[in-house]
């Protein structure tokens, strides 16, 4: 792992830095400090985020790994870096929500905190200029986004997720209310998790007193964003 | 049928009447000449079209059962009603589009006209509060608007009233280019086609000039609406 340099930029996201190496098969992630929120609408810069999201990414994608998820990532290399294996992305993310929250309540008009038995599962194109609008696995083919097998491959995986990481956090005493996924195909052609999990993209919230934990915090302007995802990771095992 | 008398009115929607009858088992469908677009925002009276939308709906629906589709449909009674079983209705539209046009080019950013391959299939959930949301499955299970068997019935049923349909407008020189369809079930249980097809819910182009035949001629301010509807109707074989 020590071979691997950091080329050129491949490409610059909302939160964080995609790097070529020497190694045509693997990346460089850089989390970046930035926080951002409504389609990059709102946009600070909060100190210790990007080493916490890039520890807090690692350590659920061993998680994940361990029990059986393939992942994108290999190591840990800065506080803010990490070498992952290169992915051709599948422009969909995939959310799976085990209660009501965000988006959903607006669209639905959905009490915040409904329990959602059974859970349910949504694609969204990940398109900041369309406002990240919610399609299905026919838009999916028929615009080649993704193939029927694919598209079962992430439903599949991303409820594989949620049943290792909801009983996780719930051992820390919080709810995994949501998260979003994005897969991508390594060059054996299989799906394999990329980007990461992280507070950014999914919501958490205390199981006693609904105390919001994640990204709300941010755009809801409520303040100890990053403290909260520390807290995370210490209730879940994981010093920061 | 002459047995059967109209009774209170059941309900009142945007282009329809539903009324009891004295049999528990049958409705009345009143089709007004009341034309509506953006959720009831624009409203407009155009003379004869609950008649003509009467008449095709009956006609369309005939065709439907002649290919094995269980309909509500059961008599025309006068120009403008119907007899029709009574359905316990399920508050999601399924649609299929065979090419790209309203709110799938607005929502994903694609052109007009573009030929779906394969077609594209969306539920959306009958809100006008809400603006008739897109919904998925999940969504239709975890709220209980419908079961996952009934799920399944009603996009297998809206695919083959697809391939019924399709040909009888090109036969008439037309791209059936997408539809809405709503289902009930009935006393037996029974998934039903129910509510109306008619130029009012779907799309309509003439297959050379693509000129727009349907709903799309009031919504979009381009006149001769029932005049195109009855120029649908002769082109598929029915005067009126």
């Amino acid at each position: 792992m020590q071979d691997v340099q950091k080329g050129e930029e491949l490409y610059r996201g909302k939160a964080k830095t995609v790097f070529y190496t020497n190694d045509a098969d693997k990346l460089i992630l850089e989390f970046r400090n930035d926080t951002s929120a409504f389609d990059g609408e709102k946009i600070e810069q909060l100190d210790r985020k990007g080493e916490v999201n890039n520890k807090f990414n690692h350590f659920i994608m061993q998680q994940l790994e361990d029990a059986g998820v393939k992942t994108q990532v290999e190591a840990l290399i800065s506080d803010n870096e990490s070498i992952v294996k290169k992915l051709d992305m599948i422009p969909i993310e995939c959310v799976v929500r085990n209660y009501a929250a965000g988006s959903l309540c607006r669209r639905l008009g959905v009490e915040e905190g409904l329990e959602l038995s059974p859970q349910t599962f949504e694609f969204f194109l990940k398109n900041d200029a369309l406002h990240d609008p919610m399609v299905n696995e026919t838009h999916a083919i028929a615009f080649g986004w993704a193939t029927q097998d694919q598209i079962d491959q992430m439903k599949v995986l991303t409820f594989k997720v949620n049943s290792i990481l909801a009983p996780l956090f719930r051992k820390g005493g919080m709810l995994l209310v949501d998260f979003k996924l994005e897969f991508g195909v390594d060059k054996n052609g299989d799906i394999v998790l990329g980007d990461e999990f992280t507070p950014d993209g999914c919501r958490l919230w205390d199981a006693e007193t609904k105390k919001k934990l994640d990204k709300d915090r941010f755009r809801q302007g409520l303040g100890s964003v990053v403290e909260s995802y520390i807290e995370v990771a210490e209730r879940i095992g994981l010093s920061l």
